[in-house]
């Protein structure tokens, strides 16, 4: 397999968990390539003390046509060295070369000559700032790929924990309307085929979180679990194993998760709260229902710990291992259906 | 000291836990009295197999004079016995029969007769049933006590965690539009004077989360951090040891939590399911900002469970623990001024 590493925010810590990942990957048969700036690749090796053969290139093609060994260098696919490091601040430049970056793995996956891209964390600030019309990844990637419903799945290696949001990066108070308008069927509909296509579940069990406190306790809290939620998951259940909807605070502290293959939250926090707890370190996001396989690690730029060398690769990690479970899955459903 | 036990909604699990509470509580020195309906506690008693010396009383001073032994029986200042059970279903008897009984125990603590009140879950739609205009125990006690603010603190004698509420129980789309008229002010004085007054700490540390994904990423993601929350927390740091805003998910992905005192949460899921994932079993609710000490476990009426005999009295048991170690403090600190 050959995974693309996009390089995120260059005054992030995306940087330095490519490098520490690089070392404890070495001995993998699977290669990976960053996508991002060379030269910014070799401040950070310099500045943090992380020696890696690091090699410049600017097409895929320009890797030795050869099997991988552990003594390979780090193949860094550049597409600028016209950038200087501020590490920490947000900057138009950086959110640029981040975008150009997933980008081009973009369309390498897309063109089948790479099998996976695991992304390094990008700065929203920086993007808009850069002028990009984008929240972040998965919507880009969906933009990208021209697929239809792209969707955020959260996953942990440690505990099978899966969570998926109806709702991701928009504000807390345009949630109830966004859902209203979307209704649950799509969302279900997208994670039910994700974890069919990606992780082999053919009939996957679901829950769905109610929208307010104590899923509103029948409508006592606010009305849209008993005007649209609640009617819309009867419907549902005649065609998913699903459940719901659950008061979102006792269902993750009973652990109630266990119960369910993944986890529908309506919006960001209601899932990422318990995620993180969960799964800090070893929590990978992926992205499904677009034709290329994405994973990226379950934090961000970090821009408070930049250039300091304690960031923590494991994540970063955890998203390379998945993205090759996950691309090797899709070869081989392929081959069968072939 | 004494404390009283109000039974909850009588179809759900309060009756169940008051008795596994009282067979762990009899070597206490501390007096427990329950206030209900003495023939819901016996038809627990009977139907879980819990045998219990109860014994009816109509006031207080029914009670003998005497200090507590070990075999003494559990009072029960009983307010009703026109009621029937129908376990694990919403029935308005039975919402304003919990509700006269929090009603009698306030009464109680307001004249000094009683020293605090530990409450059984409340089921808000039983009370909305039998016409009460008001939200659950919280806003029930600040219109008995005639308290301006009174306030929700979470505490998990555990882990030392104590989470405040900005917004508790109204629908997620209010959230944004309740705090802009409040302002966090209110919520972290109330705060900083709950932690002095009922725990001793002179200047507490309080950290305050942010409302939108993200805490906004600096007004990307929705406009109440750049537009009033983050101004307003500007100015509260000359008069408290505040930081924020946190986006939540990092918060407590991170352990932060760890670096202070108490959170700010702006609304009821964003606090509650990382407390209850932390402290299912052991937290506490506590009201501040009344005349009167109350507590309560952390867990609801628990429908699909009553009658059945799993409950579990541990966080009762912490409410009736912290309640005693409040009053005290209460105590201490009146002598201390008198």
């Amino acid at each position: 397999m050959l995974i693309l590493w996009t390089q995120g925010d260059t005054n992030g810590i995306g940087s330095e968990v490519i490098l520490k990942s690089f070392h404890r990957w070495r001995h993998s048969p699977h290669r990976a390539v960053v996508v991002g700036s060379y030269c910014m690749m070799k401040f950070y090796e310099k500045r943090l003390n992380l020696t890696t053969p690091l090699v410049e290139i600017e097409s895929l093609n320009d890797i030795p046509m050869q099997e991988k060994t552990p003594d390979e260098p780090l193949y860094v696919l550049s597409l600028s060295c016209n950038i200087k490091a501020n590490v920490g601040e947000i900057q138009a430049d950086a959110g640029e070369l981040s975008m150009k970056a997933v980008e081009r793995a973009a369309t390498l996956c897309l063109s089948g000559e790479a099998d996976a891209m695991v992304t390094a964390p990008i700065h929203k600030e920086a993007i808009a700032k850069a002028g990009y019309p984008f929240q972040g990844h998965t919507d880009f990637l969906e933009h990208l790929s021209q697929s239809g419903r792209a969707q955020m799945l959260l996953c942990d290696i440690e505990t099978n924990l899966k969570v998926a949001l109806a709702t991701v990066h928009i504000p807390l108070g345009k949630v109830s309307e966004t859902l209203r308008a979307s209704g649950l069927r799509p969302h279900l509909t997208a994670l039910a085929n994700a974890l069919t296509k990606n992780f082999g579940i053919q009939t996957p069990r679901l829950a769905v979180l109610g929208l307010n406190p104590h899923a509103s306790d029948n409508g006592v809290i606010g009305k849209e679990e008993t005007e649209f939620l609640q009617p819309e998951l009867a419907l549902l259940k005649q065609d998913f194993c699903v459940d719901g909807l659950f008061a979102a605070d006792g269902f993750f502290g009973a652990k109630r998760y266990k119960e369910f293959d993944a986890v529908l939250a309506l919006y960001h926090d209601q899932g990422l709260i318990p995620f993180k707890m969960l799964a800090f370190e070893t929590g990978v996001n992926m992205t499904t229902g677009l034709p290329i396989v994405r994973t990226s690690p379950d934090h961000g730029t970090a821009f408070d710990i930049a250039g300091k060398g304690i960031a923590n690769e494991a994540s970063f990690l955890s998203a390379t291992h998945l993205a090759i479970q996950v691309a090797e899955r899709r070869r081989q459903q392929l081959e069968t259906t072939a």
